[in-house]
């Protein structure tokens, strides 16, 4: 039988106790919990962030993964802990939008975690990822039902993190939703909306550049040319061939990016 | 049958062969281990940033758990490697206080580790990790004996790392122990030393700013504001919500922290 | 019976979904496997880095063991994707030079991934980490026969990434292979090549240094003087005790090393 695998998102960073005290309390309640590390560099109460990384990164897991995600500056305060379970996959982590991309993708169920049998005790007023978080996904890996966890909900948080708004009849102003490593711009264009982008002469403006070219890879495109290219996530990227793109235009996330299609 | 758990906590950082050097010896002789990493960003060669978080750490792990510490900034010198046994667990590193912290917990049994037989040879001048540490883990990890990987000793090394000092009837001074990523700054003041503070007012002095307010949790307080809380880690730590404690006060691990009781 | 080991090697850093999804893709393919991560700090492109890194870190595993390794400016370029088994090791990646120290140890059995029946589809043209390496590694860990994976070729890209050239009957010329996380430079010179290194004087001549002593332990010599000494790698490197040698020289990897012996 396969183990059960738990993953972590967070924005703990790695020098700390805090990752490894989630994975002890994981393993005390699931001994045979495989963990996974998505990543615990989501800067600091950047929920935008995490909401993108663990939408993308659930999609290659397989189904019955329990995916923990706490990025949370609002611990301690009322905001719920929750539960949403879409295509077959757990979500746990506080109700603050770090779920909003998945609760986005509809046909999702979203419970409150109220049960507090399920808890870590004394519950701490400032890490809930140890207290809360962690046991309950431990023991939804032990088998336990999600309706002992808590009851439905129907009004949990769901901020606008990735739209694109219409703003002519062939022009559209999106967002850059998250640099990454190579310092590409991931912006909030996605290649399902816009099938055709490429087939006719098109603008993307961003900072003081105007991209005009759709590269099918990086190798394509001379180095240190700017351009544009559907991302490995599925949304139009702004990047170049061997450079830092977010340090050549000197932009981050949430910086406008306005497409015009001729 | 659960898999036997090691933890790794180090100053390696993770962009060289160190880290996975000891996780390829653990795993060939121990197949059946559960690496767990704790961190590898302590910063280089700080030995009381250790002692805190494997005392942490440790905390949440289930018993039977094997801890192998290594910040070592002496090896290949005449310190010694030890083995320290405390609540059901295993610590093994080198004896230069980063098991501070577990040996004041009292109730230990400590050995030095002699028997070269565990030992993966040659053994090298400088990287006493791969060689002597993760090896004795392993053969631990699969049964082996503590009595046989050395004789039991009565004086391993025990720095004064989380000291405070009492100076007038009402006044004590302690120290920074640990700055957070979040910029959190962990006294060395326990709450189990000091369980009614905030029933009358105080001072909290650091740097050149007095906190004189008790919170208990970060989300009850306005952004940007200076005050003290209970930590998770049972530490009165000096915060801000959402905001970097060490970059605003200019402070960091070892600054004194002076507390006055009213 | 143990189960089957895959690391991973990247320069995707830890802050993006990327090595999240090579895991999740590797765990949907093979649930039994276990995933060790090798490094995913490799600087970005560096392709000499990762090939020293994985060189070092496989030769602590056991056999069988699978390492993956990305580094990869020409994705989606004509550039192949390769196998390499030595040592009863395997070894997957781009056959760019990032399996080049291995290549270089004879005994190598080489093959072009061109089964695209074991790809992840569609495959993208940005990240092949995901979609060709990853779920390659994964059937060759639940029992794939190598050669159902592709052809044996024989032209496999060898860079010449540590060689040392006699400049004279007593002089030699090399380079910083790597710079470690504590300022230590490794050098090109291998110990099996200079076993009588110390027996007569010598200078190793880097940056505006002249570097006259080897020792054999950091512990022996005085904080802050420079000093060689034969790492646990096996190659020279010119290190200080507690010091960081790169940031005091001001050298990097690629600096030449010339070593006089008298």
């Amino acid at each position: 039988m396969p183990r059960p695998i738990v993953t972590l998102t967070t924005d703990f960073g790695e020098k700390d106790y805090f990752v490894a005290s989630m994975k002890g309390v994981i393993l005390s309640i699931a001994p045979n919990a495989e963990i996974v590390d998505v990543t615990h560099q989501i800067s600091a109460f950047e929920i935008a962030e995490a909401a993108f990384v663990i939408d993308q990164a659930s999609r290659c897991f397989p189904k019955k993964t329990i995916h923990v995600v706490v990025v949370d500056p609002g611990v301690g305060s009322a905001r719920r802990p929750i539960l949403v379970q879409s295509g077959g996959q757990s979500f746990i982590g506080p109700d603050n939008g770090v779920l909003g991309m998945i609760l986005d993708r509809g046909k999702c169920t979203t419970r409150e975690l109220t049960t507090e049998r399920y808890f870590r005790h004394p519950v701490s007023q400032t890490f809930h990822g140890r207290d809360v978080f962690a046991p309950v996904a431990a023991y939804l890996a032990t088998g336990t039902a999600p309706s002992r966890l808590g009851k439905l909900i129907r009004d949990a948080f769901r901020p606008a993190l990735s739209r694109v708004q219409q703003t002519s009849k062939r022009s559209w102003c999106g967002a850059v939703l998250t640099v990454d490593r190579f310092g590409n711009l991931v912006t909030s264009f996605r290649r399902e909306d816009f099938p055709t982008l490429g087939d006719s002469a098109f603008d993307v403006k961003i900072g003081f550049e105007t991209v005009i070219q759709l590269a099918t890879s990086y190798a394509s495109m001379p180095c240190g040319e700017l351009f544009a290219i559907w991302g490995s996530a599925g949304y139009l990227e702004i990047v170049m061939n061997q450079g830092n793109t977010a340090k050549h235009l000197g932009v981050g996330v949430g910086a406008p990016v306005d497409l015009l299609v001729y």
